[in-house]
C-alpha cells in the first residue's frame, strides 16, 4: 500500500516571468483556456507566485511599490478544470492547508501611491510605502514596523471559477455605468477592461485580443462569484462554497497572503507572498438552487490564531468625516473613522503614520459593523490585538516613544 | 468586617410612567439636572427601564410596535455626577455585569413600520413586526421564532457623558446640515431636536423647553462622546474609555440589550428589556490628551458566548444593490446584500422572512468588514452561529421546511 | 399575558443556624425527607448556604478554619422531588445560571489545618491559612492576595440525586474496606457516617438516628451519582445528565463556588459562598440504559472566561516526589509536584507559600494529564493564566520582588 | 539583499535503516556525540524519523504492532549543540513550525500488546492493534475509525537536552529502587538500561557499549529535563523552556505527532509520524536559578484547533477501580475509569471497543484533574469534542447502530 504525497497541478519557478508562465493568468474570462485538470474529491497543490508576479522585492525601497504596473495584476493560478461540474453546480473548496513557498520565507505590505492605485486613507496618506515581513514557521514580523509579532492568519485573496458570457456581460455593463456616473470624480472608480498587460495562460495571441477587450479585471470580488473577497479568516482548514458559472468551473486561485486585517485598507494590504495552497475539490451538483446561493459562502477553519476577547482594545468610528461633515449612515465613511483613531492611539509609542497604516492592513483586526440603522450615524470598530506587540499598550498606562525606526519609503 | 450589597442608585418601577422618573431623561443636554452622584472609583448598581419606556408589550402583536412614540425614546438613567470628573478626563466604565430585571425575564425585538422608525431593510420589509424573548438564565427564546435558543451576549446599547454647549452645537449644525442636504429624499436621515415627548428627569419646565429645543436626540451614536453605539461586546466585564466633556461628566446609561446582532439591524433590533448595570467609575485625569482620544475605546471582557471559529456559516454580500446597480466601495450597501443572502439561506428551513429579519437583528451575528479597497466593490461577511439553531442548518444537507410559526404582526 | 420572576423554591437567611433550615441537610440517604417538589420541565431558583453553613466569617483571622466543625459539612439545599422521575431515568439538570447572593458579595478560601481536614499539599504545608474575596460583578479580588484579579468561572461543586438503600451500602462497604487497609496510615483517608453535626433537613429524630449511623458523609463525589464532584467548568449555561435511583430522584445542590482551579487543592478550596443557583430540570425516562451510563456527564456552557491559549504558562510535574522517590504512573504525586512547581514561580513576585496554595486552589488553573502511559512517569501539566495579575509574569522578564501583604493565619 | 529557506540540520532518508543514520540516537546519555550545532537565535529545521524508526506500515494488519522492537525506540534527532549554552542556563525551544514529511502524509496509532509494550487499559484490552491515518493539510481521517475526521495538534511527543553525568546517575538509581520495590508486580514498572538495540548517531563502538550499559531508557519524560512528556499543546508557536545540564545543551527531539490526546492512554497513542519541526533556539543565561526552575515550562502557541467550550462532552471518573475497589485519591485509577466511560457511550454508535481506545489516544480529547481532595476520592474529567465525528453523537439523542468497520489486527 504505497503512500506518497499529494500531486501539484503545477509548479511556480520565481526565476521566471510571470507573464510567460501557461498556468497564470490576470483577467476573468470565460475563454482563457484550462490551465490543468483535477478530479471530483481529489486534493492536490496549487502554486502561486504573489499578485504582482514578483514586481515587489524584498529590499529598503518602495520605487517598486510606486511603479508598479497594475495593469498586470492579479497574477492568478488557473483556471482548472473540475471533472463533473457543470453550471448550477457549487463547487466546495476544502482549503486544507496554505504556506509560503519554503525557499521564499517573506511577504511584502505596500501603500500604493495615490495616483497609481491609492487605499482607502490616500487623501491623508499618499505617499507609496512598504513593509517587508520575514516568516518563522506561523509567525511573522518585519524590519520596517519594528515592535510587532504575530502568527499568520494565513488564506487566499482570490478564489472563485470563471463567469460565463453572460455573467461577464453583466458585470461589465454594471461597472461601466459606475464609471460613467462619477465621471465627475478625480479618482479611478472601477477598472475597465485593459488589453495592456494582459495574460491569458496558454491562450492564443486570439484569445487574448479577447481577453484584452472583455475580460474583467481581477481587483474587485464580485457577488456572482467571489473572485478578490479578501476575507482574512479563509485559512487553513476553511471551505468555501463557490458558484459555478462555465462547464468544469474553471477555477482560479491566488493572492495568498500571510495575513491581513479586515479591510486590507492599504490595498495591497495584506501580507503578500507567493505560496502553496493545499485544496480539496468536490462538487455539489444543482447546489446553487439547492441553497438558494447567489453569492460564496464560506465556513471558517478551527485554527485561527486565538487571543482572548479581552487582548483587544477596540476603537470605535461613526460617519463623521475628518472634515466633520455628517454622512448618512455609511460604513465606508465610519471604518475609515476608525482606522484613523487607532493611527492617533499608536504613534505615541513613536511609530509614523505610515507604519501603523501599514500594520493595520496586515495583522489580525477585527473590523466590525456595529450600529448601522441609529441615523445617521453608522459606528463601526476595530479591534487591535495587543499581544502583537512586544511593549505594552494598554490604555491605562501612559505611552512612551520608541525609537521604532522607519518603513521603506520611495526615492525622491 | 459587615459585608453588604452594592448601592443602587436607583429602582425602576415598572408600572410608573417613565415620563415622571426624576431619574430618567430621553435628550442629550447639558442642562438636565443630576439625577445622582457616585465617588470616584465607586461601584453602583444602576437600574434602567426598557428603551421605549414600556412601550411595548409582551403580547402577540406587534400593534404597539407600529404606533410607538419614538418622539420619547431612549429614556436613559442619568444623568450621574462622577465626582472629580472634568472636562478633558476620560470616564473609565467597567461593566461588572447587567442582569435582566428579576421579576422581568423577558425582552423584544422589534421591525418598525417604515413610515414610523423603519429598518435597515425596509425598503424591502415595510411592516412591522415583533417578537418577544424569555430569559432562562443566560439563555432566551421566543415563542415568536422557534427553533433557536442562545445565551445573550449582554450589554448596554447606550452610555455616555453629557456633551459641553459646544459640543452639542456642533452636533445640531452638522446634522442640520444633512437634513438639509437630503431634502430631496423621502426619508428622515437624521432626527432634529424635538420638543414634544422631551423628558429631563426632575429639571424645571423652563429646563424642558430648552433641551426640547436644543436637546440632542438619543438614536445615533456621535464620535465626540460615545452614546447610542450599540455594540454588541459591550458585555460583562468590559471597560470602556469615555471622553469628558462637562464638570461632573453626567454620565448616562440606558438601552439595555439582553443580546444583539451586528448591524442591529432592524433598529428595534436588539433583544430589548428593562435590567440593571453594575457599573465601577474611575477618572483618568486628563486622559483625553493622554490617549489622544477622539471617541470612545474599550476593551471587551472575558465571557463572551464562544461558538468554534468553524461553527459559523459566513455570507458574503457586495456593494451591488438588489437592483444589480454598482455601488463604489459602499459597506453599508454591502451589508444590507450580505444579510439578504442569509434570509435567502434561512428561509428554506420554514421561517418567514420577518422572522429572519428579527433574529439577524439580535441574534449573535458576526458582521465584518472584510475588503474595502477592491474598487468598485466593498466586501461585507456575516457570520451565522449554528449552534443556536436547534436542528441542522450545515449547507451540504438538503433544507427541510419546518412549521416555525410566525412572529408577531401588527392588526390591519 | 402576564409575566414574572422565576419560583425559588426556597430563601436562604444568613443569619439563622443552617442546623435548623428545613431545607438544608448535610448526608446522602434515600430516608431524609422531601424539601420541595419540582415539575418536569420547570425552571425554578434555589438558595444555597456556603459549604460550612456560615462558620467562616469575613476577617483577617483564620482561627475559624482552624477550628471548623467538618462533621456538618456540606450543608446542601434539598432534597428536591422532581415530578416523574424514577430509578433509571436520567435527571437533565440545565444550569441556568449561578450568582452570590445579592447582600452576601464575598466567599472565602481556606487550607485547613493538617490535624482538620488537611489538603493536598498539608505535609509542607500544614497551618491553616485564610483568603476572603469581594465579587463585583462578574470579578473577584482578596485583600489577602493582592496583585490578582479575575472573572469567576461561578459553578456548585456538589448536585446529585440521592443514593438507593442499596447504592448506600455499596459505599459504606466499598470506604470502610478502604479505611481498614489503610489503618497504618496517620492520616483519615474516608470519612466513615458520623452522628454528631448530621442535619436532615425537615426529618424527625428517627430519621436523624438513622442517617447519622448509615449516612454517606458529602465529602467525596462518587462515581454512581457525582455528588461533590467539584468540576470547575459546571458554570453558566452547563448541562449535567445525573443518574436517578430513587423515585422523585431526590435531588440536592450546594457548595456554591464563586471560582475554582482544578484539582481545588486546599481542599477548603474554591471561592466559597452562598448563592442561588437557576435551574431547570428534565427527566430523560430510561435515560441510563439508554446512554449505557454508569457515572455523570456533562456538556460546558458557553460563556466561561477566555484567555487565549498564549496567556497560560504551564508547569510540568511528574511522578517523583519531593523526597526524589519514583512513583509508578501515579499522576496524583505528579499533579503534587506540578503545583509545587508554581509555587516555585511565583513565590519570586514577593508572595508566601501559602498565598500561592490558596490561588492555585480557586483561580481558573488548568490540570491537565499529560501522559499517563510512559512508565514509570505520569505527567501533568498545569496552566496558570497570566491575565489574572496587574503585574507581568512572563518568564523572560526577571522577577522582582513586590508587597504584597499575607494571607489570614490563626492566631497562635 | 537575498533570501531563502530556513537550514536544515539534517535530511531524514525513509528508505534507510535509522540505527545507521549519524543524526539518531534512541538513549539519552551525555557521551553521545553531538549530530550538528546550531548557533544561539538560530533558527533551523530539523527532521525526524517517527519513534520506531520506521517499524510500523502503512498496511491493515498489527502485525508489526504486535512484534514491535521497543529496545529500539525511541529514535530521536540530535543531540545538537547550541552555542553559548552551559549547564544552568535554560534553552528557550520556540517551535515555529511541525509538519509531516510532505512524501509522507500517513501516521499510525497502536495499541501494544499487554506482554510487549502495553497501555493504559491493556487489563481489558491486552490485544494489539492499529489504526492508519491520512493527512490532508491540517486534517486526519482513517480507514479505520470511519467517521471521524479532526484537525491535527501537531506536536513533537519528545524534546530536551542531554542529562549530565550526575543526572544520568539519579536516574538510574531512582528507577532501579521502583523497580526493585516493584519485583512482585507481574510487569514492566521501568526500563533499565538495554545494551541491546542501542543506537548512539556517529559514536564509536566504545560510546555505544558505555550508553548500552548507563544510557536512560527514552520512554519516560523526567523531571530534570522534560523528554518524552507526550504533552498535546506543545504545538505550532510554542515556546518551551528547557534546563540545560551540559555545554552545549546537547538537544534531541522526536516522536512527532500529528495529533494526540490527553494521556496518550495506549501508548503508541498518538498519531505518530515521519515530519518535520522548526525551532528558533535562544539560551538564557543562568536562567535556571533566575526562574527556580527544576521542570520545565511552556507557553502553548495561539493556533490550536478551537472547539467552543459546549461542543465537548464531558465524562467523569472516580477513584473506584472496575473492580468496584475503592483507591486513595487516585488520579490514576480515576482517570481509567474516565475512559472506560467513554468507550462504554461510544460502542452504542457501532465502534468497537479498540476503535474507540485509539480514537481516546490520538483525537484531541482534554484530561482534566478536576478534585484531588475529596477523600478517598480523585475525580478527572474527560472532554470529547462532538464536531470531530461526522454523525450526531449528542446526549439526548437516542444512538443508532452504524457500520464502522475495524481497526486494523495482528494475524492469529
Amino acid at each position: 500500500m504505497p503512500t506518497k504525497g499529494l500531486r501539484y497541478v503545477n509548479k511556480v519557478n520565481l526565476d521566471k516571468d510571470a507573464a510567460t508562465e501557461p498556468f497564470l493568468h490576470n483577467r476573468w474570462h470565460p475563454d482563457i483556456p484550462f490551465a490543468g485538470t483535477i478530479k471530483n474529491n481529489e486534493t492536490v497543490k496549487i502554486e502561486c507566485v504573489d499578485w504582482t508576479g514578483g514586481q515587489i522585492k524584498n529590499n529598503d525601497s518602495a520605487d517598486d511599490i510606486r511603479d508598479v504596473d497594475l495593469t498586470k495584476v492579479h497574477y492568478l493560478s488557473g483556471p482548472f478544470e473540475i471533472e463533473t461540474a457543470e453550471p448550477g453546480d457549487v463547487l466546495v473548496v476544502d482549503i486544507q492547508d496554505v504556506q509560503p513557498l519554503e525557499d521564499s520565507p517573506w511577504g511584502f505590505t505596500g501603500i500604493f501611491a495615490k495616483n497609481n492605485g491609492g487605499g482607502f486613507l490616500d487623501e491623508i496618506y499618499p505617499k507609496p510605502a512598504k513593509a517587508i515581513w520575514d516568516f518563522e514557521g506561523i509567525h511573522c514580523s518585519s524590519r520596517h514596523i519594528p515592535g510587532v509579532k504575530f502568527a499568520g492568519l494565513i488564506h487566499p485573496g482570490i478564489l472563485g471559477c470563471a463567469p460565463s458570457h453572460e455573467v461577464l456581460k453583466t458585470w461589465n455593463e454594471r461597472e461601466a455605468d459606475l464609471i460613467k456616473a462619477c465621471s465627475h470624480m478625480d479618482r479611478d472608480v472601477a477598472l475597465p477592461p485593459e488589453p495592456k498587460g494582459v495574460h491569458v495562460g496558454s491562450g492564443e495571441a486570439q484569445t487574448k485580443e479577447k481577453v484584452g477587450k472583455e475580460g474583467a479585471r481581477t481587483v474587485p470580488g464580485r457577488p456572482e462569484h467571489g473572485g478578490n473577497c479578501d476575507i482574512k479568516n479563509l485559512s487553513r482548514g476553511s471551505k468555501v462554497y463557490l458558484p459555478v458559472h462555465v462547464k468544469g468551473a474553471k477555477f482560479s486561485v491566488g493572492d495568498l497572503h500571510f495575513s491581513q486585517g479586515d479591510g486590507e485598507i492599504s490595498f495591497c494590504g495584506a501580507i503578500e507572498m507567493a505560496g502553496v495552497i493545499t485544496i480539496k475539490f468536490s462538487v455539489m451538483k444543482g447546489g446553487m438552487a439547492q441553497i438558494g446561493m447567489k453569492s460564496p459562502i464560506y465556513v471558517p477553519g478551527p485554527v485561527e490564531p486565538q487571543f482572548g476577547p479581552g487582548r483587544y482594545i477596540y476603537f470605535e468610528g461613526f460617519s463623521v468625516d475628518e472634515h466633520g461633515k455628517q454622512h448618512y449612515l455609511d460604513a465606508t465613511v465610519a471604518y475609515r473613522q476608525t482606522c484613523l483613531r487607532v493611527i492617533e492611539y499608536l504613534r505615541r509609542y513613536g511609530y509614523d503614520d505610515y507604519q501603523i497604516y501599514l500594520l493595520l492592513s496586515c495583522a489580525p483586526v477585527q473590523g466590525h459593523i456595529a450600529g448601522i440603522v441609529d441615523i445617521p450615524n453608522a459606528c463601526t470598530t476595530l479591534g487591535l490585538p495587543i499581544d502583537i506587540f512586544d511593549f505594552d499598550i494598554s490604555i491605562e498606562k501612559p505611552a512612551e516613544k520608541r525609537q521604532l525606526g522607519s518603513c521603506a519609503y520611495a526615492s525622491s
